[in-house]
């Protein structure tokens, strides 16, 4: 019986965002994306589920401390994130449509470093912008 | 013993916002307001709580029909605000501080007219922008 | 500052039911329930969740000890109504169209006296159908 | 690093089943699936979870706009279970014995088609009864 | 039409408690709280709504900021009851038994002056130790 | 298309802990568990999902009873840890540092054998402490 542990922290931030292609005319940009490239944006609380996983540390009983997760999750996306605009204020946005699955590759990037730092590895990543909606990045073992 | 009945509908928005009073400072603005005064604005899934009461009609055993209530709610505040920008799209709202409680009270204002035409009283508005942060109108009978 | 003590337990039940008054046409109870007027039925998780009121006993520190609360919303509602039909398999639901407001009336009534017993009163009766409909009793201190 | 990418929509419905092989007395019918049983039925509001992965379009920035995937959920299985008796009341399910396996199969292929002309796979399929009964459905990939 | 403005603010913190009134013996404690008196005591993800009532200030839009009500819930209670044992931990719950009521009626006492300095009165308190059992304390006006 | 049938049962148990390695001095305890380690210890509600793995039987439709699961997660864990102390009174935690790993491990080698009674595998365990933090174990089929 081969097993896996994996330690999963839930961050949340309140931001606004809007969909639009700066390549493509307002009339494809809204048949793409619909009421979601409205001009004044709209917002979400967004939940952000990372999972990390790795070996057991048989004295410490844990893969990590779930704090140490909770504070590169809060250095790297909710101080830059929350109470923020999506399309304009987030440095490591800049370029890319702020679709859910676009938001979530540049966070799973920005993780990369730090978490390897701390001894795990990232292997999903789960965005949602409302209890309907999510994406979910799963990063197999190499 | 004294009883009263209230029917509860509960309708979700996701909407953009910022708080800014435009006669005051940017310096007075930040003060009052903090990270909601951001100039690119952020954004919630609002849920709304909209209770009504009223007598029971014996014969169909209800106060109103749930799904008359989740309609009025629809075409009044889903509609209008859903995937918006409150400060800048939503015409009742127009002048005022998006504040939760400024959008609640105009939205009990747009809803007491449809409600009295459905013979039902509005006796209670919560607004909630996060599952932590919420406002709540209570209606007295006169 | 004067006040007052209350204590809530959430109890849930999954059962079938159907809008219908045999009093009417099918055409009536189509036009005034809609869907739920299905001949089929359709269900729901109900939460229940009651409030009971009354002074706080100073040598236990409580009004009432919740488990006892429990003890007879398992044995008035859950025993009878959980995984049943609300329509056929409640005795003391005949007769009734099982609307929120004529379940919750019903249910109020079935815990009057049991209540009365443990020294509490019933202040307060909230059924809810989905997360986003409920129906409330208040009873006012006589 | 090989990743994987997955969009994840939620719908609701609210519907009456009962569980009954017919091929079986009811003796052994209530020895197998107890309360569920019961012969007028019972019902809840069921959760569907469905994900489907696929590759990023890198212009669009999505795999799939998650409005369309609603779209299909809504026509393949809201229109036809809400509000509905599962055993009686929906084409798809005729034949079954409708626990949450079965009717998550049929969902499963009845989505199969849809899913595949917006080029899109169904990788995985939950359907919860409740908040603590579920069943998931993963689907490999070939 | 007259009406109230409030604003409610939730916070989380998990403790550990026992039930236990010294001046009983313990079957008498067994016999009144049950599990809730076992020695090793157990423990609870609380959730504590505070609602605060008061005029609307017409130039910020804002019964209070919310956040400076955060601020005080965090000081008062969350600084002092999270991760700890409110049996022995607390100064402020000190000689009482940790029924969730008397929590409560400490808690109350406890942000009484430093919401009155904040300008609001403190209308209604909500103490959860799970989604299902609370306790609420109403303040009336005086 | 190959796919996997899973069944998921999730129940809740509140209980005290504390982290704290006997063989580590206070000061390391305090390094690496923080506040955890405070010697009064603290508590949680703990949701606990199992999910097993196995054929679908086609003459029932289930690839088991969801109430047997339950069944077996009451007695192996609820019974054993509701309204306990995980330090203390808990005889399969004894002598492990009551982290989440740790528990969620210890759970699962109780649970192996009543599963494999049952016909089913255990493919997946899910420890969550509150909303925001979890571990999760993952059976790969051998």
């Amino acid at each position: 019986m081969m097993n896996t542990f994996s330690v999963t922290r839930t961050v949340r931030f309140s931001a606004a965002h809007r969909l639009h292609n700066p390549d493509w005319s307002d009339e494809r940009n809204r048949a793409v994306y619909g009421r979601c490239a409205n001009p004044g944006g709209h917002g979400h609380n967004y939940a952000l589920r990372v999972t990390v996983t790795g070996p057991l540390d048989p004295e410490s009983g844990m893969v990590l401390n779930v704090t140490d997760l909770r504070d590169v999750l809060r250095a790297e996306v909710v101080e830059r994130m929350d109470h923020r605009n999506l399309n304009t204020d987030v440095p490591y946005l800049a370029g890319a449509v702020t679709t859910m699955e676009n938001i979530a590759m540049r966070i799973a990037e920005q993780l990369a470093e730090p978490l390897k730092r701390m001894g795990v590895r990232l292997s999903r990543l789960e965005l949602a912008e409302s209890d309907r909606n999510s994406v979910t990045l799963e990063f197999k073992d190499s």
